[in-house]
């Protein structure tokens, strides 16, 4: 048994012991209101910035705070040991609040609530996404170093300011600093459990193609009376090609589509069974009762493990109030793909633009614009840190944690593997009902005590 | 011979002698900003009022100017006698002249220019539309008067200032009053010619019905990559049914839409084939090669004789610049019918709405919002003064005079036929390229001439 291993039961008591501190020490960063896309918060970004940074230090990390053109990143690692090392990525700035009216309660002054049912929740701008899960990571590294007077393994962090807004300067922040990121695996707490009781690692993202497209036919626009039967519609040609993108089976109908698609594997089939995802509990919430992708699929494997086709925008002709009779000389709309398995962002690219060219008439042209392109993230489920981590957060819930895929993408994880390819294991504690993004914002008290609990005992694993 | 046939020759003669005068009368009216949407032109359309009742009152009519809840109407009648009484109609006001750095000269200072071919031209907003037009009618009804004392039929003129912003109170203008305007037969001088050497009447206008849908299916915008695959997307709908309207003959596919659409009589379409209408010609002046329509159609037939379909506007999602992932709650379109022969505006309407739910999926809904709804409108072609008209035209242009179909509507002539049971004869002296709309608007001085001519030729031949 390693160091980690044997001091585990004593850094887990001291979690509990300490848990008040831990929550003071989250709500100083919650008053902090670090709202990253507002240039009026921009020396509060700056100050939770040095908030992290102090913490780091304490933690005993080597820590600085990096400027970039926008809000700036905050480093920090322990020193090179044996063993092998974990890069920690979360944020420290949040969403704007408003409509503020829809608050219960100021969004900077951090307050402990009860839910009907009973459960505890921390209420705060910032209380969940990713305030309170990068504490979760910060508190179990605090513990450690109280109890061991260390980290249990090689720690590098990396909390930045500009997730919320799209995280457009940390790219080439991480191109630069590819020396003292490197690490073993990468570790994000900035997603959810399967549900309350049930802890996961999300452990595959989907890949991403977003196209527009505009069809043009006339040179100008036209009435409706004296041109129409005679004059090609943009909008007609448009809504022809889009409309055939989807067979009555909810297949996708582009040749060679599907071809880099894997099948899952049973056992991860018989798992994702088991989860029991239903249309009410999915689709219910949103005022949806039928699943809409391929008819032969799970609806878990409809929204993470299949690849998809969505016509994100569409505009054409005169849309105000009332009637124009006119025919457009132009109509576009924007097309995205979610990507999985092996698929190639440039060859779906390739191959949406030649279904498109292949359905136009000869009196129209069509021009593209790619407006991303980035492949699937997919961790092999052989993957040793993988069995560790799922081995810890079970002991940690009492129940397995599952292996779960997330069908959006997160550009980060693409980043880490792609400039520095390393793996990167998901690991969080948000529920579906945190409402981030959205006014009263929470996380569960739960949440925020177990992960603690679940980083140390995942921390202790990876060290092993 | 009548007595109006007899005084021709003398009437033609006058014409032509008199045309500076008419000229310098036209120019007066042209000179006067009668811009009708524009509030800041109230007066001027005011006085284009006052001008027309003074013209009336001197050709002996009597003359009032009627109040509506917009610009004045004018009207002038003969006195009642023995015979047909017909009904014209015309309008003072003009289109707005912005963009006014592309006019040649001031749109309300009208001149006469030469084209490089040797074509005179008058210059000047409404030198076409329809101030030009309607002044070929007072000048060969001033001919007459001058010649022989009086008009060579009982006539009625109706000239209002609210045509260009869509005559909203023209309709109950005519209802109200009903008595006064009822005629044999209405005058409209507000057409083009088939081309600078071919007189035309039009003779049959399509019907319209115009419709918007909404589609909607989530409750709220989703993230297309945590629903996608699995949640409906209602522009995926909507292409879905838009899309099918067509099939690859550009044939129109919503059941029973062709059922009440007549086949053109072999004479006609024998003519219409001597016209010679071609794609380069009629397509190639906008920018397009190959007819839309129903592929085994003449391009006239597209255009003026076979009902069609154009989605005139699509909205859905997100429409702004660069990507976002949204699936959204709700798209919508406006969708259009040319109507033909006896297609019923509320039996297409009622099928198009059928085609649609009968392509929902079951989790959205479909809502319907009707803006127009007209039937066709179509001369009898054996119809006697149709058949005057023609020949008259005919004698003055020494060129067959065709008998053509009009694609779009003109809400008047179906206010005349619904309110006052009346047909209209549709007789103009535009040309293709006169610009009514756009700057350096112009009417052929030929036009002019011959137009005015040509009235008093209509006028005696009705008279018999």
């Amino acid at each position: 048994m390693t160091t980690a291993a044997s001091k585990l039961p004593a850094v887990l008591d001291r979690i509990d012991a300490d848990l008040d501190n831990s929550l003071a020490r989250l709500f100083e960063l919650l008053r902090i209101p670090s709202i990253s896309t507002d240039p009026a918060y921009q020396d509060h970004c700056r100050r939770a910035a040095d908030h992290v940074a102090a913490t780091l230090t304490a933690l005993g990390l080597e820590t600085s705070i990096r400027q970039t053109p926008g809000h700036p990143v905050v480093l920090g690692a322990t020193a090179n040991g044996a063993g092998p090392r974990v890069l920690f990525y979360g944020h420290y700035d949040v969403q704007p609040v408003d409509p503020l009216d829809l608050w219960d309660s100021p969004p900077f002054e951090p307050r402990i609530a009860t839910l009907p049912g009973g459960r505890k929740i921390i209420v705060a701008r910032g209380a969940c996404d990713d305030k309170g899960q990068v504490m979760t990571f910060l508190e179990a590294c605090r513990a450690f170093k109280s109890v061991t007077g260390s980290l249990p393994l090689a720690v590098t962090l990396l909390i930045e300011g500009e997730e919320e807004t799209g995280s457009k300067n940390l790219p080439p922040f991480v191109r630069e600093s590819a020396t003292e990121l490197k690490a073993d695996l990468a570790l994000v707490c900035d997603t959810n459990m399967w549900d309350a009781k049930t802890p996961a690692i999300t452990t595959s993202l989907r890949g991403l193609t977003y196209e527009e497209v505009w069809i043009r036919a006339a040179d100008r626009d036209l009435h409706s009376g004296l041109f129409g039967g005679a004059a090609l519609n943009p909008i007609r040609v448009l809504t022809r090609v889009l409309g055939a993108l989807h067979d009555d089976n909810g297949r996708i109908t582009i040749p060679g589509f599907y071809d880099d698609v894997r099948e899952l594997p049973a056992d991860v089939r018989r798992q994702w069974e088991g989860l029991g995802l239903t249309a009410e509990g999915f689709l219910g919430q949103v005022g949806l009762k039928l699943p809409a992708g391929e008819k032969d699929r799970l609806l878990i494997e409809q929204v993470s493990s299949r690849p998809t086709c969505d016509i994100n925008g569409i505009i054409g002709g005169y849309t105000g109030e009332g009637s124009k009779t006119v025919i457009p000389a132009e109509a576009s709309a924007k097309v995205s793909f979610r990507l999985v398995g092996d698929q190639d962002p440039e060859k779906v690219r390739d191959a949406f633009r030649a279904f498109v060219r292949a359905r136009l008439p000869a009196d129209c042209t069509a021009e593209f614009m790619s407006h991303a392109g980035a492949p699937a993230i997919a961790l092999d489920w052989g993957m040793p840190a993988l069995g560790a981590a799922r081995q810890a957060l079970t002991e940690e819930w009492g129940k397995e944690a599952a292996l779960i895929g997330c069908g959006a993408s997160i550009p980060i994880v693409a980043d880490f593997k792609r400039l520095l390819g390393m793996d990167t294991l998901l690991v969080g504690f948000g529920l579906d009902d945190d409402r981030i993004h959205s006014p009263n914002e929470k996380y569960d008290l739960t949440s925020f005590h177990k992960g603690i609990r679940s980083w140390a005992r995942v921390l202790a694993a990876l060290a092993q």
